[in-house]
């Protein structure tokens, strides 16, 4: 034989000789019952637990989406502060159009004529006699501070300030709100989403739909769940507030559309579940600027080129059309990762049986006698301790 | 010997013994195949598959971005329905600024010197010959029914209603849009992402581009994949429409950027990837108020004081920038999970060249004896079954 | 015995017999040490870095986000260029309301009274001497060119366009900001998040804040870390920018806030951390359209039906509010696949071991031969090689 030869075959034997580690075949029903049942409850787990409720083989995707909202209905005020008004969609919704979220305003303090002068202010008192404050600031004041004390009643001499005059008086917010009538108006919502890891597409309007249902239809969770039209007073009541109310000082209401899907059944499963609720704090403890409000002017020019505005303190309900969802898909690695989760407790198994078997089985001497081999510590030769009786016989007999 | 000495040393044992399993080395080349190959192929899984393909050795995290837009056009209006006008980015850029979102008017229905006042319906008929409707409300109607009859025309009489009068007309809407000019607009979109766990910043316009480079480029996926100007009509055109078709009654374009980055390797590589898609459904079956428009008033104040308004039904596309994205880097806690799956697998292996070793091999008794020890089921003492000749003999002979 | 009894029996010794590896204990200190160090080592790093430092039995939600936003402040401005003027929130704050960003103009440049018409362009030089020009068009250009040329000064002339007349000016931008006083600005922030997974809720202002302390507060790092309240200039500054450099060109700051959480202690440990950062990039080396502006148009209406406007060119600050975080909850599915990727790591642990023992430890000779058993490769019955001397020898006894 060469030398070449002789290191290609201890190589094939380094690499091809095949290591099995020697057992011991235990025919004891109550050790193999044990075994058996830890094996169930670890496979039992696996694929009851992880795969039917978690379904952890899934690779998973969070929604992208984009939002148009379209309201209608129009209002007609008639109160004693205010004269007659009809409102229409372009008169109450502010800004006219945005993504994911749309004001209603549902009421308001006007402050017609507004110039830029000086004029005296509304709530600040004026002790000095001699016409003359010392102009300490405050930083929420309504305007400059002048210096000068002017009559801003008949019985209260206020501060003069230069600002929009005359100021805005926004304390008597009426109790009940101007466009009550908001609460019929409906909004139609399309929602497009997309998950780009699974390059899956949905309208919350829905294939099967035609065009006369979408158009007489109306959102009811019983009734209506896929119809996309929903009119405010539902969605308001179904966050559990009344629409008058929250109307008086304004809101904001979140409408959630979860997209939560499963890609792995037949796509068209996939549907949006709709569900409302109010977002800001309504009680007033720990709260500062309750409700939802915000200012905004209309510029106009006179025919002398001075420049009036029409200050308006706006109420109302923003509506939040907030878009969520995590789809899933089979994916090979998280079903490797949580076989090999699941592979690992199983190779506990044996750890379980074995305990058993050393230490609560009637035949446990036995059994450890002939499982397990002791060395003894301070052998120099081949020798094993007396805890394994039938090796170490045979071994002694073969001296 | 002292007890506690024995007691420590009776400890020592306990924790320290090593207690390994006897194994047995089989020189069959066929078994040590099958053990190496299915090894290999658990290996390779590991190595190409979920670390090469899938990168499960990362930590993910999405992108937060941040977006500004900014319009540059003009256009020149002239048909026979309206008067010549000029527009610029103030005028068909509605709202003037936003996040994430612009729109541009491309077609419109204009309703000038609407005053709040009575006049007759569009399109309800008015039958009653008394002069006096009942009243019946529609829920879409434009105003509020008085209750009376007026000519509409020389031949229709209609209900008349309170609201803003003149009455909008929007079903005679032009075929072609008004601003067809539209379609070269340009748009700069700038793009701050951040990946907040892995402390990562980067924008659009990426470090080695020049600024006179950006005032002169536009993108083109071939030519100028990176530059942040985007002519409307190839956004529209990628996205597989036609701008003059999309124009007339609007509609929802996407611009989608990809931030999916790996951040492992050089920073540098880590570009936006743009693509486009039409986010509303062009198709008139199971869709309501195709397109995309909204109305908005410009208010004016006459010398008088009373309130006159231009009503504008604004068509046009809203361009919504969509920022997704997941980037990777390295972290230790998904390989371990991912490597300790393999381990799992790689634990498998055994279990197959064993089945392979006593059921296939040519020498599989020969195998199977020296592997594996069966006890008999009843045997008092230390017994084993004949399975396992040599076993059973050597405890005979010492018997 | 009936033919089925012992069929039966089989299979019960088939399902219940339990197979376990025959084992040595081998009563080294070395071998144990190094086999008790590898398992301390992995089980170490399984509770120390995997479940506490990062919680990998979590499972994690990312947070959905709603945010209003109420600026408060006013100025008074008086420059050379502009005539006095007060500023309050309807005039700075554009749009009125948005969600999740505001904007607040501190510099512009104002054209009034534009009307249609045609007037000289400002910066294109108009050559011919026959009072027309080829009308050649740059894309930028302010308006269509009507192919006159009209005296732009006295000194120069300029191609005639159709456009909103006077052309707007916006090369001499002041090198202070308009608002300077916008710096002392505050903005209220009501942050409203959800993480759905886990149906947990939260506002930025905290349960224990009372609103007496939220009318007062402005928020500090140190001593008013929750209040809701920003100081422009506060935010600005913690971005490393200077406001009134920052004011001149306009820019766009992001307002973050981190709600990342671990939801399994106390829920009132999940707080809001504020983070500021500046966008956009505001060095002029690879950039365009440095800082933030957009333009918009007040319109107004003559007596006559004419109609003007006001071009506002506005540069400002906007204020990008960004909500980010992922909250995480002990969930079984993490635990156990992490749990089960370090188990696989301690089914190593016997491999290190046994490696040590055989090649590294003072009796591996010993240790080997009683370990290990092999067979040769051409025995035809029971044979072992003489690297197993003991067992071979009882079997050579036994023929």
């Amino acid at each position: 034989m060469s030398k070449s030869a002789g290191c290609c075959k201890r190589f094939l034997h380094y690499a091809f000789d095949y290591e099995t580690p020697k057992t011991l075949v235990i025919p004891s029903l109550g050790v193999g019952f044990v075994f058996r049942f830890t094996q169930f409850l670890v496979v039992m787990y696996v694929v009851g637990y992880v795969c039917v409720v978690q379904k952890a083989y899934q690779d998973t995707d969070t929604v992208i989406s984009t939002v148009t909202t379209k309201v209608k209905g129009f209002a007609f005020t008639n109160t004693s502060d205010t004269e007659p008004r009809f409102w229409d969609v372009a008169d109450y919704i502010i800004p006219p159009q945005s993504d994911h979220s749309f004001f209603v305003l549902t009421n308001m303090v006007v402050t017609p004529k507004q110039v830029q002068s000086h004029c005296p202010e509304v709530s600040h008192c004026c002790y000095k006699t001699d016409n003359q404050s010392q102009g300490v600031k405050f930083i929420f004041h309504p305007g400059i501070q002048t210096g000068l004390c002017e009559n801003y009643s008949t019985t209260a001499r206020t501060c003069e300030v230069l600002s929009w005059c005359p100021l805005e008086i926004d304390t008597k917010l009426p109790e009940h709100a101007l466009l009550v009538a908001a609460e019929n108006f409906t909004v139609l919502i399309k929602n497009s989403i997309t998950y780009p890891k699974f390059n899956f597409h949905r309208r919350n309007i829905l294939p099967h739909v035609n065009s006369s249902y979408l158009k007489r239809c109306e959102f009811s969770r019983l009734t209506d769940p896929h119809c996309p039209i929903f009119r405010l007073k539902h969605i308001v009541s179904e966050a559990g507030e009344d629409f008058q109310d929250m109307a008086v000082k304004g809101g904001v209401l979140g409408i959630l559309i979860d997209w939560s899907c499963d890609l792995d059944w037949w796509a068209g499963e996939c549907l949006p579940k709709y569900s409302f609720r109010r977002l800001d704090n309504k009680h007033p403890v720990n709260n500062v600027a309750p409700g939802y409000n915000f200012r905004f002017a209309k510029y106009y020019k006179a025919a002398d080129g001075e420049e009036t505005r029409t200050l308006i303190k706006a109420y109302g309900i923003r509506f939040d059309v907030i878009v969520f969802g995590t789809a899933g898909r089979f994916s090979i690695v998280p079903t490797i990762v949580n076989l090999g989760a699941a592979l690992s407790f199983l190779s506990l198994v044996p750890v379980v049986a074995d305990w058993f078997l050393v230490t609560c089985s009637r035949k446990r001497d036995l059994y450890s006698r002939h499982k397990t081999t002791h060395l003894t510590e301070d052998a120099d030769s081949a020798s094993v301790t007396d805890f394994s009786p039938s090796l170490s016989l045979m071994i002694f007999s073969t001296d």
